[in-house]
């Protein structure tokens, strides 16, 4: 290794040590601070978000990641693979260098409290269905976003700019036709599923709703991390108001989960999700930790591992195979002798609903393609934060037939935008995308995954992810990851024939 | 305001900002971090005491402060309490940065990382009792601490270094006389107690030993500490090895406390304590949040609050009056109908013991000396790491008459040493001395206290210490302060007299 790519390296975990202290504080801030820190808190994580940036634009860092991405020798004489993992970490570098110094020091302190702010102005508004509360702040956000996008310079849309910082090279432009047709592929299921539940009246989710205890949800929910791999002893599971994944590197990845004491599957498949994404954050490569290519490939190809264990895994009815005695025991009042069967249905309920994180599998990426849409359109400028109520309101109608009676079951249900995420909700069906076809790959190399799953051992699945998906990091951006796994470009046809075989199956239809 | 003085605010509260988003690190590190996530906290710690560092030493920081140190004007037309703040937010932050500059970088961030490794180190050989497990990791830290006194500079022993980041302008060679002092007059006492308890054979504290259930426990602390005024809308109590207050500000400050299954005392005199501290760190003055004046005035006053909460207040029988209904609600089993007067008796038993922070009032000083003595030597090099044990058991059979069986009864029992905190034991005792001095000025102004406690009514208490030493933040140096508060300088003889007056009466001796 030379020298230069050496000092490189120190300069690199340096900005990235500094980027784990600001996750922490994000992650405390929604899980553990007292209210009246927040203000503070604020002030904190603009701080450390201007010194990351700092560092980030530091003339010196710039001379050293130039000069190394111009030169073609970074290994120095090392094998193969440590020369193109230097060569990876250089290039990934340099693109969130160059990126990083385009957007004014004062504009990232702004952001960063700014989106501190918003949080928790959204926690608020939300738990007292409170838009106008909200709204301001979103306003500024939005501005803001609007203020990088510029300053980060983007081909076609504005948009594009934002959306490229969680899906490298992505472009709206590309991606909204591939959710229009999938979007084409599935209103067709939704309809016939529809007729088919009409025609029964069934209720199988009626089952999983009713009293559940939450110290034994989240008794269960520990029981089934554990069963999928997730180390506790590298990690945590805490309760927010909207679950997500944090940490500060592989060996400290926080879930956060919501337990409903009045449906277990709220909890259950939170924290199975939740789980799918720190399997990956704990599989990254330790030995790029703190480097660029300890990071994940992308937001997409992070989200298709939440999925692949939400969905493929934890919604299948092997997965109740193994864990519908568990489940009994835990919940006998509610549960009695309820088969796997049953189970499996009463997690399975296609039915167009408000709430995104609880909708089903075929209806989701409906509430994706809505939220893209009006995101970008703020973006563009073609609407404004105060007509978005009522855009949400009569899309959701128009798209799944529903109107939200308030805006907590609307506009409020999301703390993306209050996060300043804006250009991150498509990675949530790409993530579908990829999942379905990595789980085509996976079943080509290790055959019958359910029966794994029904055994209740999928650490041949897990082995499987890490070695081709989570141990390689940031080491591939996510179409050649894609390409080099599954052997294609991602597709929207293996989800639609999951959908169909499994709701197909499920509904007769 | 003058602008140069403007621009310094900003800077010195963003050194602090960062300074808090270390801080928050470190708690967590304590209570929440799995174990694999350490050796990357060391580094994330590192990394922000890095930074800390270099925007203290940056020289553009230097000319403002240094320039506005030598200037005399500078309110700059405000009112005269604004400019004394500003000459004390300049001569603090000047104090501060003096200090950093001498400091090389590296030592900075290796100690940094030297001591969030060996605190990882101290729990685990402290939980196995094995010092030669911790012994390197101390050996390690005297050798860098020994570095950082040479560097920081002293008059007289190297000692001085160190204690002065604790108590600015404190000395071993004044302090340990005073120390001395104190113990001479304490022996007689313990002895003449412990004849008084060898005559009657007495064993108060069984009251309360026994069998006490950790969640009534806990809700017990609690509203202990909520009557003492501690706002939980800016604060948190959890559970950790060692029970210390933290925080990132006066909006979010930090207890925790240890629960002991089978002593009521021990966990409820932790919170009592660390309550005290929070008291002061929730009243520290808001409007210099962020700036040096935000901070205590010295770690002896700090520890004033926590002893005159813990022991004048809380070991008082007027305490016990009010708080003995509920004791007995909450442990009907084990206090049945225990009178005020016992329980009283209980909480005040003295007893050479071998445990610090679990000592009585009156012997608890004679812990502060031996640890005094034995860092003093470390550092000045007389004695070596190895030594410790050794030495710890032989001082402690010499002052106490008592012998550790174990390392981790003895010199593995506190994590000050761990944190790199040499310097830091005799702020405790220092502490007692100031609590006492300040007790006798409160009575003085509110008459019967007390009274007050056997009413739960400490709020006019809380409003006095706000008022004369939290809402003051470092606005006093210590001496200063207890200057203006008590009309004198610290002594010995209030603290002597309070000892004398409660402990003759308890023992009749």
């Amino acid at each position: 290794m030379n020298a230069e790519y050496a000092r490189f390296l120190l300069l690199a975990r340096e900005i990235r040590d500094l980027g784990a202290a600001g996750a922490l504080l994000a992650w405390d801030q929604e899980v553990l601070l007292p209210p009246k820190g927040l203000a503070a808190r604020a002030r904190h994580r603009a701080a450390l978000a201007g010194v990351v940036h700092e560092k980030m634009c530091a003339p010196g860092y710039g001379e050293l990641v130039d000069g190394l991405a111009a030169d073609g020798e970074l290994g120095g004489g090392l094998e193969d693979r440590a020369d193109a993992a230097a060569a990876a970490a250089v290039r990934e570098a340099k693109r969130d260098r160059d990126r990083a110094v385009k957007i004014p020091h004062a504009l990232v302190t702004e952001l960063a409290e700014a989106t501190s702010l918003s949080q928790q102005a959204w926690q608020e508004a939300r738990a007292r269905d409170d838009w106008p509360a909200f709204a301001p702040h979103l306003a500024r956000l939005v501005a803001l976003k609007r203020r990088e996008a510029a300053a980060v310079g983007h081909e076609g849309e504005p948009y594009n700019a934002l959306l490229d910082e969680f899906e490298p090279g992505a472009r709206v432009e590309t991606l909204a036709p591939l959710l229009s047709g999938l979007a084409a592929e599935i209103v067709p299921l939704i309809a016939a599923i529809g007729e088919a539940r009409a025609r029964t009246g069934d209720d199988p989710g009626a089952l999983l709703r009713g009293d559940f205890d939450v110290v034994r949800q989240e008794k269960f929910s520990r029981e089934v991390l554990a069963g999928m791999g997730f180390d506790m002893a590298a990690g945590r599971l805490d309760v927010s108001a909207h679950p997500f994944t944090s940490g500060t590197g592989p060996g400290d990845v926080r879930l956060t989960t919501r337990y409903d004491p009045c449906d277990l599957r709220v909890g259950l498949y939170a924290t199975i999700h939740e789980g799918g994404h720190g399997l990956y954050e704990q599989g990254l490569p330790v030995e790029f930790e703190g480097t660029p290519l300890g990071d994940c490939a992308s937001l997409g190809i992070h989200e298709s591992q939440s999925r692949l264990w939400e969905n493929f895994v934890g919604r299948s009815r092997a997965f109740w195979e193994h864990w519908a005695p568990r489940a009994r025991e835990l919940f006998p009042e509610r549960l009695g002798r309820a088969a796997p069967e049953a189970l499996h249905r009463a997690v399975n309920e296609v039915r167009p609903s408000l709430i995104r994180i609880e909708a089903d599998e075929v209806t989701y990426n409906l509430h994706i393609a809505l939220r893209l849409e009006l995101e970008r359109a703020l973006l563009a400028g073609e609407i404004e934060t105060a007509d978005l109520p009522a855009l949400w309101n009569a899309r959701l109608r128009s798209t799944l037939g529903l109107t939200p009676a308030t805006n907590r079951e609307g506009v409020l249900q999301d703390i993306h935008w209050a996060c300043g995420l804006f250009g991150y909700f498509p990675t949530y069906t790409l993530g579908n995308l990829y999942a379905a076809q990595l789980r085509e790959a996976a079943a080509a190399a290790l055959g019958d995954l359910d029966a794994l799953v029904a055994r209740g051992d999928t650490a041949p699945l897990l082995a499987w992810l890490r070695a081709h998906v989570h141990a390689r990091g940031r080491l591939l951006r996510a179409g050649a990851l894609c390409r080099e796994v599954t052997g294609r470009d991602l597709e929207t046809a293996p989800f639609v024939r999951y959908l169909q075989g499994k709701f197909g199956a499920l509904y007769g239809v």
